[in-house]
């Protein structure tokens, strides 16, 4: 589970069936300030996100399964909420 | 299973429904001298810890499920332990 | 899930029966603007990849087992879609 | 599966009831010639290993409950093994 | 899956009795020149590999115990095939 901030949507017309339906999100790590931290990741969008956003992004495919209800599918990463601020103060 | 310093806590309105009622810590790695190594992450909290305090987390979604005891959350990480001391010299 | 370049393919006589028909290709990981970041992995093809195509890859065993219908089998990272285009600037 | 070296206990007072009675160890992962390589971790020992052992860790749930006979316990690294020697000779 | 050079063996009198009757390599993560890319970690043999082998790991505990069938073994790596060559070229 870490902070993301959301790049924008990734376009595939040949694809896996079971990525019919959902969007498909570029993210880019960050940490507790929003610098960037890591490499990008793709993930399918639970959370209404958009361009820009901080999200919290699960990255485990059983998490990704049962949160979409598709329980064969080959998702692996997903955005499970739009963050709101991080309370945190680092020295 | 690492050692990490609770940063603080992660707020967000928009979530999955299995978030509800947790507490979202922002998390650093550190290494046995307390030095940060790695890249934040986000952790369900489990052994009530606040913001400075030395944690066990433990990333791996079915370890999450088990030790909150929600089968089908799509939760990936949380803290474990409050550790009181590490016995380590190195040279 | 991660975007990644096809390098081309991997050639292995002595192998795991379950590798049998299918085309293991080497993958670089890449970010937004097809720049190199980390390094290289095995999949196997899901999407009639070929040589230098952008692709959508997923490392996670489950995923690929249930992709490729085979439910036992060794395979931990496959190809899942032909990525056409990426709609992000990135200041 | 990898070569690490043990650094010494890690204690907790408030921890998951599943961490009881075992042995909590902070490990430094190692290169085939003991140098130090990437972050620390804490496994539960499965071994009798001791500070300054070269151990054979492993670092997956599902691994250490079967190896811990624990089915439900949320414990992801343990050591399975006490390196004796490792026969490499890297030019 | 990544391709890898074997190193050695690794020699363990006190281990897990998962591993009896398994030879166990350290094995370097290499690139498609023959690069280290990484650090080096351990892996059961399914391949015949010897020192100096070029090969395709798998570090995934379902896909290793399904390959060598041991349902509850404590295994996370093993080699799966050993790589005749790759058919690349990066510029």
């Amino acid at each position: 589970m870490v902070l993301a901030r959301v790049l924008g949507p990734v376009v595939a017309t040949i694809k896996h069936p079971a990525f019919a339906g959902h969007t498909l999100l570029l993210c880019q790590p960050i940490d507790e300030r929003g610098r960037d931290v890591g490499t990008d990741f793709i993930a399918v969008d639970h959370a209404q996100a958009g361009k820009g956003d901080t999200v919290l992004a699960l990255r485990e495919g059983n998490s990704a399964r049962q949160a979409l209800r598709q329980k064969m599918a080959p998702i692996r990463s997903f955005i499970a909420a739009v963050v709101d601020h991080v309370d945190v103060e680092k020295p």
